[in-house]
């Protein structure tokens, strides 16, 4: 049935292109949805009234009557159209009738028959359709017909093909999602009809790569079913050159190499001060890097008091990785030479590639990797930082500060603010990685290897485009069920996208479909540099929650009322408090402070209110995550406060009891070195915002749904910007 | 005409109250609506035939016929109801038919004539109604009818009565305005003709304040007029109580004795540390304040070195204020002294009023107030500081960097968070004041006295709820065209609403509404906590701008990208560059830089290539908004960056020539003393962060926008949480 059905599309197909055409005619469309079971109107041509009559019995509801005839192309000029339709006699009169209006418009025309069409009922309207991405390739939109649609652009997207059930899931991914459901008294549509025009306009393009777009518009849905009034389908002029591809145990290897290396090899290594080829290797050696570090300069015997090489081919022993610190114009000759040396990863620091014009220079060097199998990091990038190797293959200046995250960028500059960013707030750091122009490595390489590596326990990443949308989302999927991942995608706007344009020469992709496609893929995208850093930060530090419920406990009211705020624009729950454990909270807390959630303790009181109902929200089962408010006041100073919630969140942690806890400090400046204190010890806290500890814990519930471990998915939910 | 139409409305909405009734009829509507000149459908009572020819023939296009009579309630099983009647012969045949039909339903049936109305055409359907918001009075809506409104709550507010222009401008406050002006082929609506329907039921609900609700839904626009298919107005049960106000004359006298006092008594002054009267006594004599400093205390002689009072009524001389550092339940009876002794202002530190339930007490003290006129600060709150006069007439520690922002807060705990801010920010400071229960004096009392203050440059505010939402959008319609104003409306969303309910027995009103009148109030509403400091910092350091055209010149092609993304997430407005400049631009630049807007200088660049660029920018009259990207890299390091941007920008400031310029600094650690460095001299910079420098040049041009300095008011865009 299926290679039947591939047959019959692929036929027609090469008549069409045949033809020199791209776009399909309307009856050329009917055979393709026929085909794949696109619901479309059931329509024959009817050559003598007996068939007509037939015809509209069997579509059972009223018809739509059409003449058909080479020469006259105004059917209703003709008179040749007749709409709605119903009942034997009906239908004979009516096709005498429209013959008839023909003959007397053109007593000269050929006449083949009368159409006898299905007449569409009433119903929302809804479009269905496909397109090629240049990012993701073949993917599949949904969206409520007319200005919906048009003019709020409510609209999903999804990779092709779909299962039943993520084509269902488009139908609450959209803001009218209620619509579906029936509102103002009307019936609902039935979903499932819908979700199979989806699902099988997804798998027609993705077994047709040939096809770039599909328009079911509009799809008319009723509470029976959903029929496409129209279909239209263009063909692509041309398909997208394969670029090489690794395997994941390839991409492990060389990638285990690249961060875990044993000897490290720097072309271009330098004794002058000011040269990167000095930083680079004064950072290898400060830095505290235990692998064999070996120069090679063709003019220099040592270069900081170690045996400097004429070349990479002399360097004893295996070398796992070729740092390049020369100019442009020699990276292709000296990339022959670590070819033959058979070294798997450059690093390529120099710029003056592709970012400056020069792509033919670029898909040089590309050639030559592939030619030897060697993995390209860069070109144009500031180099690497592996942490827990003490490794700082970089021209910037080492990092020390073991944790769990690895952060990358595509960017140099966002390289620094990473740099700055994590020093100055003591972030753990597994890698920092530059990808720069993205000749070879990419983010799919790096999230492969991330995922699998032990010291990795969040992954950020800045990007402004993907050159493999698919390879991400693939590496993506793998990756969030073991760890978050972050994602910073630049070139979000109009006026974004345009700046990458001209930037890296990405093409950047339609930003509505980056961020229905990311979320698909369970990365946790971040709004804006300064949020992904923090996430970075915040992350590894945080317990995965075990359920929805959230708990506000605050000193100050003020800051309950705008953690309530931020708990609404985050995505998350405020929990309902049951009445035994309202009950047990108020035990802790003036007869004035507020019931409910928050529990709000007031301003006055004295560390053991804190303590106590802090270990109560630790201690309930019912409660999955606390978000605390604290309130300078004399009473309770600020690292008492610290002092105290970091002993009684890591006594339960002892006890196997983990919840994420976050706080928003307001007081004096003394709050900022508690925030510090606090983070240190696992409790992620700000002071001067009651945003930022929500957002953190936000994000981290985004992954934990993503990564099944709470009931729901949430898709539909979430969106980006959240707002009120 | 005026006149008549109040008497006419006045005498139909007495008989309906006299019925005790709130709802009108159906009729009755459509007599209010006649009144206002209402466009609804034209309805006339024909006893005969030749009436009803009469009244078809008048109304033109096709008529609806029904059946009147007291005896047949459902018009249409009795056949009583014919649709779609057009020319004389039909409406005759129609007239007889349902008379016989009624005939032959009810014999019996009283027959009082055939209702002609007015068919109504096909169009596009929009709401229009008023409401009584708890906050804002009356309050007109407008939203297009049915999914849009009811699924997307896509609906604008605004302080009814409006002016015809501000009718206009709901059209375009709407998500889907570009529905109104015609889609998908589809002729406009008559704009003027829908503004007025607003217009005129803005005007109703405005002159009688007994009509709580007015829905016109739908009305039938089309690009022929505007139709209300339906009218439906509630009365109100009752009225809600005037409360005390003062002229803005008295509140100025009032308040300059505030916060520029001679003479200040602290009631409760102690020498016992940890005590507030403590506190406020060290607080006041260490902050320096160069007036009197009266302690109050009937059981010492002196405190801190101060002769002692045993009753404020003993303090020689005049006093401007005194502050309030006893229990709750002692200060009637003071206050009672302080009215006497003829004192304007009383500063209530004490809590114990109604945020604990303690309303009568509170109530008892506005009574005192208001017999005295003693205004009143608090009760419930830290208290407040005037830096320029050194006063600190709190009980959290003085603080002493004068400057231009005054902040306000109704939360204790978000005054210390403003405290705290400030301090580690050395934000400058014109005053802090905490608010609390607002028992007396509110926002619109600050915003009138900071407005009028010339060491005020920008008002900040955190509140909960407004007491009276009208004298606050008086208040601060007089004060934007002189300085910004910012709010932090905390209780945003449904779960923060709630949050407020239980923390300060205040009604928190619907979010949209707040929002669109916010808006229209000139105010910048900040979307968080943190937003609010740092609008707070960074407006009265940036001048006014002087035009829409913002251009980027960055370093980091990678902060290019994002901050470009920050300029469309702001509303603000990518200066397309004219073909002269861009040449301009690139005398200074690589070859390989890009051309623009971002202009990308590339990340090597000497401090000269800043230098340059940043002179263009500035020199250039066509550009009036620089946002700089700065990149960290040997050649040009951070404070290099900060010395040369500081001292061209304080050059051109010299020339007269002042243009706001804001700055993201991606590098390591010393960024951070750089852009402190750059703040203190104007130039608005942060690190790590490409979203805030942004966020706050945004800021700085609704404020222009809505003071009038730039040619568009902003309305209709702008919208909280922007996003993609």
């Amino acid at each position: 049935m299926a290679e039947d059905r591939e047959l019959r599309v692929r036929t027609l197909l090469e008549t069409v292109r045949a033809d020199g055409r791209t776009a399909l005619t309307a009856p050329e469309g009917k055979v393709v949805a026929d085909a794949y079971g696109i619901a479309v109107p059931g329509e024959e041509l009817a050559t003598d009234v007996d068939e007509a009559v037939a015809y509209a019995a069997r579509f059972g509801g009223p018809v739509v009557m059409k003449i058909v005839s080479p020469d006259i192309l105004h059917k209703t000029d003709a008179g040749g159209v007749v709409v709605g339709v119903e009942g034997a006699a009906d239908v004979r009169a009516a096709f005498h009738r429209i013959v008839e209006n023909a003959r007397v418009y053109n007593a000269e025309a050929k006449i083949e028959g009368v159409q006898v069409q299905e007449l569409l009922p009433k119903g929302t309207e809804v479009i269905v359709g496909a397109v090629t991405d240049p990012t993701f390739g073949k993917v599949v939109a949904f969206g409520l017909g007319g200005v919906l649609v048009e003019v709020l652009k409510d609209v999903t997207f999804r990779l092709a093909p779909v299962t039943a059930d993520e084509a269902l899931s488009m139908l609450d991914s959209i803001k009218a999602a209620e619509v579906l459901r029936g509102v103002r008294g009307q019936a609902g549509v039935d979903r499932w009809a819908v979700a199979e025009q989806i699902r099988r306009v997804s798998q027609l393009v993705a077994e047709f790569p040939e096809i770039a777009e599909v328009d079911l518009n509009p799809v008319i849905a009723t509470p029976e079913g959903a029929v496409a009034a129209d279909i239209r389908i263009i063909l692509a002029e041309q398909q997208p050159p394969a670029r090489k591809k690794y395997s994941r145990d390839e991409i492990l290897t060389s990638m285990r190499r690249l961060m875990q290396p044993r000897s490290v090899a720097v072309i271009g290594a330098s004794n002058e001060q000011g040269k990167i080829g000095n930083s680079v290797m004064r950072n290898l050696v400060d830095g505290g890097f235990a692998g064999e570090i070996h120069p090679v300069n063709p003019k220099a015997d040592d270069i900081l008091g170690r045996k400097a090489y004429k070349s990479v081919t002399d360097v004893p022993g295996e070398v796992d990785v070729a740092v390049f610190a020369i100019p442009a114009k020699f990276v292709a000759a000296a990339l022959e030479e670590v070819g033959r040396k058979r070294i798997p990863n450059a690093v390529l620091i120099p710029s003056g590639f592709a970012e400056t014009g020069e792509h033919e220079l670029q898909a040089e060097i590309v050639a030559i990797g592939e030619r030897y199998g060697i993995r390209l990091l860069g070109p144009n990038i500031y180099g690497y930082y592996s942490t827990w190797q003490d490794l700082c293959a970089t021209f910037c200046t080492p990092y020390d500060v073991k944790g769990g995250v690895a952060l990358t960028s595509q960017s140099g500059g966002i390289g620094m603010a990473i740099l700055g960013f994590a020093r100055t707030t003591k972030t753990g750091v597994s890698a920092i990685v530059g990808l720069g122009n993205k000749s070879d490595l990419d983010e799919d390489d790096l999230l492969t290897w991330f995922g699998e590596d032990p010291h990795t326990e969040c992954i950020a990443m800045h990007l402004e485009d993907l050159k493999d949308g698919r390879a991400f989302v693939e590496a993506a999927r793998n990756t969030v069920p073991k760890k978050p991942v972050v994602v910073l995608k630049a070139g979000r706007t109009a006026a974004g996208a345009r700046a990458a344009g001209s930037h890296t020469g990405a093409l950047a992709g339609d930003d509505a479909v980056y961020d229905d496609i990311l979320r698909q893929a369970g990365v946790i995208r971040a709004p804006g540099l300064n949020d992904m850093l923090e996430y970075a930060r915040g992350l590894p530090v945080l317990p995965a929650p075990r359920g929805d419920n959230v708990v506000i406990i605050t000193g100050a009211g003020g800051s309950g009322v705008l953690l309530s705020d931020a708990i609404t624009d985050n995505g998350l729950s405020l929990m309902e408090i049951p009445p035994d454990l309202d009950e047990a909270f108020r035990r802790f807390i003036p007869p004035f402070g507020a019931a409910g959630n928050p529990v709000d303790i007031t301003g006055g009181e004295p560390p053991s209110t804190y303590e106590a109902t802090i270990r109560l929200g630790l201690e309930d089962p019912r409660i999955h995550a606390l978000v605390l408010g604290y309130w300078h006041t004399i009473v309770t100073p600020p690292m008492v406060f610290a002092e105290l919630t970091a002993r009684v969140v890591a006594e339960f942690r002892e006890r196997g009891i983990e919840k994420p806890v976050v706080a928003s400090l307001a007081g004096d400046v003394e709050v900022e070195e508690a925030c510090q204190y606090l983070y240190e010890r696992g409790v992620v806290a700000y002071p001067y915002t009651t945003e930022r500890p929500v957002a953190v814990l936000g994000a981290k519930y985004r992954w934990a749904r993503a990564a099944g471990l709470l009931g729901s998915d949430g898709s539909g939910s979430g969106r980006l910007g959240g707002g009120s």
